[in-house]
């Protein structure tokens, strides 16, 4: 977003001043089906598009004569779909360099999508059943002239009945938590990874089902001293096999699962009878990036969640 | 539930009295680890516990004396869990012997569970990644002397992108719509099937993996004129494989998929691109019985959403 | 709902038939404002439609000759509010007579609303706030000639930091609760109340914040001795000021509030520092009624979560 | 956040080291109730911390021996509340203090509060309702040895029902909407207002308040010809108020009311019937700020939503 600030607004304004803004349509449920054979595709996506340009006077004096509407955009990303969808990435490449190159003063943006995933029903050709185990996301930046993309992946529940330990942290007054060499660990993965602008001709969808394959073998694989090793050696491996992607930052809550004290029943309980607590959780976040890559804070301020 | 009305009670009320009444714990979140090998099973399960009986003098005078805490309700949970879950049905059984059986004052009661699904992580022995397509549940009603169970499925989103049609309705003043050969049909299937009380021994985990697989089949294979014959087919479809089965009550929103108008653009939309929309819904709810087959209403009124 | 069985269903389906069913459009989000003079009114309500009738054949052959379209029913709300909503219950009341007389295979129906406050800002003309802190709701159940209204409150969440004790219980193998005479009471009221049939003009809204104001206030007073005891005098006090209403029922859940323990902190607690928890909950749910009234099942099975 | 980067790290993991990274204890639930007299006063907050500094061998290593457990913290945020919360933003404070003054490896971090306001039931001593129109928010932000605190409001939802013009936009390919000049106006405030690190004494509780009477004033008095226009009002208001406040962002969501066509059924609709819609729905999103005042992105990149 570009701060835009004139002495005229500044003098009318009295020193109070605009500074980044953007705004768009939210949520624009899409559902597009390709039906050139019988076999019929479906690509379901919740679209987001905001524009950053020149919005000073709709901001100070109510003048609309540069903004172009919210429901425009929304039209606009039913019109591009008749084109199809191929994937949330291209789309948004489609959608960004077309309000970009349409109207010139509106210098960037923000385009944002989900994606949900279906399965057909018994290889059924025009039947689906919705697969709600992860969603796809994607998010395009554009700013001063560069196209930044940051795929992810999230809602994706994993759990470790075992082969997780922690231990070895220190105590202070505070401090009541007892070490434990054997727990249940369970997450809900959400990622984002940052395509290398470098990068050439990607196929976003095969990264993506690659990435996702890759978190959740690492997690079962990792025997885990830390969430924190988890994640970092979950974020090594997808930067191994994709040196297209420059960083990734992982958000992974440690949804506890605390052992029942059945003692007062007179039973035991090795490690078999748990509750699944709400709150309060656990929250690890990190990036994991290649050294000496450059730091896109400017991308992450624009992706809720991810610092 | 029992209403307890004694004389007293009502001339203490002024001809007030407690009517029906229960209570209970809601939602234990249990999770069972079976360990007896390095190939470990998960169950995951969201219990509620609550009990029918004589409780008349806790709402009338605070007397505690015959209320059976719900915190020992949760703990009774935990405990039985230490013998294993084996089905949400035979889980609640337990649970409903138990607490009839050892409080002489507790007549009968409601036990509920809900049951995610996880899959293994690439085959592996205690890494798993939760399945959301779908939720399983169970109710036990204890009443008079009867056990009666009620399983079923939700969270199950399906859609056909062709082989639904809607036409031939009546018209009136305020009808608008617009008669239809092919359009998209989705729907959350919410199915609950209650089962015969004079069924043999059943085997819970089988006939569930079984329901779900004929529901989805019907869902597909069913050329549809209306939700209703789609409904009726998969309640029918479920009743003819399964005589242990009484009646199955299906409620399915009609999850409308607009299509775009695209024309102000210059461009078709010959069912390609669709605007998938909240609210409001259609909302299709039946019962698919067997002729003669008693009702057991009271039943049904213990099970929210389904009359 | 009516089951409607005929032979040659039952032949055609291999004695497989329809049972209860309903049908129609749920959640029509409707805002009306009333500007008959400068200073405006709003009502936000939430509208559904079923329909009861003869639609057998819909679900056995897809014939639509008697399926009042769901979007018929919804272009009928807003046709409606056009001339004004007043109340929902008296919104339902024109809304079912209107289907039950339009068409004469519509027996019966349930139409049931969700009406949402708004409080004005600084008691401006036209400019309003959501009040979120408590959800109206009415239920109309038309049924064999006879019509049935209930209506309710949700969402209103209470707490009261004494005056509250819990001590008396029985003690079993599983009890590990302590007992006490000073705890936090919370929880969300939940009341649905059933209108005597035989009630002459009755005057909605009154009536509606009269029972606002009496459970908040029996709540408020009742010192109490178990959350069950509260209830009671909650419906009480209602089914006192009002012999319009012929029952009242309430489910309470009971949002625990644990006592901290910072003796390894060396700090005492005297009922100040407590975890709120989410789940597990106990859930207290009663009938309060007037002696030797008829019983209304059919009407409550309507009702998801009251029995 | 602090990128930890070492040679060895970068030695051992191929140059793929560990970037930004935080980790603490999430949504620890806080009632907090002073009962030194017989009137009580009850403070609801959802507490998170998380903390910054060298956790590289935690990631690298599964080396714990610099991570303060999760569970200490929320150890912590339970003792400290011993002493009375007082404001949300003092607390944190307090929180921060404690942590990077404790740890010599803790060189900053992130706590946050959400407050949930409460009313008296009545003007009773020790009964209360919860006020659900609206939540306080705050952020600490220790970085670098600077302390930056960020309050802000959420989930205040305001209508206009005139008031409010939409016209003079430009048209391309893709208009379709009409221009207005008589609208409903919605939306659901969230702001979060920083203030000046250079303020002295501030009284949050009183600046809190002041602030959401300007909000809720600044959209009434506003005649809008964008929200946008009303967007910079709230936040001029604001800022021309409070000198200790050195910034505020808005996110607003128009929240989309659609005239209904009742031509179809004989009927005008002179701005009284609404659909309210859910989805999509225009985001608006803007920073009002002084003239000449740094930037502080570091801080709002901590602040999912708003950049």
């Amino acid at each position: 977003m570009t701060a835009l600030q004139t002495e005229e607004t500044a003098a009318a304004a009295g020193r109070i001043v605009l500074g980044r803004n953007q705004y768009g349509k939210a949520e624009v449920r899409l559902v597009k089906i390709t039906r050139d054979t019988a076999r019929h595709e479906i690509e379901d996506l919740n679209v987001t598009s905001q524009l950053h340009g020149d919005f000073e006077t709709a901001h100070t004096k109510g003048d609309n004569s540069k903004v172009v509407a919210t429901d425009t955009q929304k039209n606009t990303v039913y019109a591009f779909a008749r084109d199809g969808v191929g994937s949330p990435e291209a789309f948004l490449l489609r959608l960004g360099r077309h309000f970009t190159e349409s109207f010139d003063w509106v210098t960037g943006g923000r385009w944002a999508a989900e994606q949900y995933k279906w399965d057909r029903i018994n290889d059924h050709d025009h039947a689906f059943s919705r697969n709600k185990s992860e969603t796809r996301t994607a998010v395009l930046l554009i700013e001063g002239g560069r196209r930044h993309l940051v795929a992810g992946i999230q809602d994706l529940t994993v759990l470790k009945s075992t082969g997780s330990e922690f231990h070895g942290f220190p105590r202070d007054r505070y401090t009541t938590l007892q070490e434990t060499t054997d727990r249940i660990l369970a997450t809900d993965v959400t990622a984002r990874w940052r395509y290398n602008p470098g990068a050439g001709e990607i196929d976003f969808n095969a990264v993506y089902e690659s990435v996702r394959a890759i978190l959740l073998d690492a997690f079962a694989q990792t025997h885990s001293l830390a969430l924190q090793q988890t994640l970092f050696q979950m974020g090594k491996h997808v930067l191994e096999a994709h040196p297209e992607i420059a960083e990734i930052k992982l958000s992974l809550p440690n949804k506890h699962h605390f052992l029942v004290d059945l003692t007062p029943f007179q039973l035991d309980n090795p490690n078999e009878v748990f509750y699944a607590a709400d709150r309060p959780y656990g929250l690890i976040e990190a990036t994991v990036e290649r050294e000496g890559a450059g730091q896109e804070d400017a991308v992450w301020a624009n992706i809720p969640g991810f610092c």
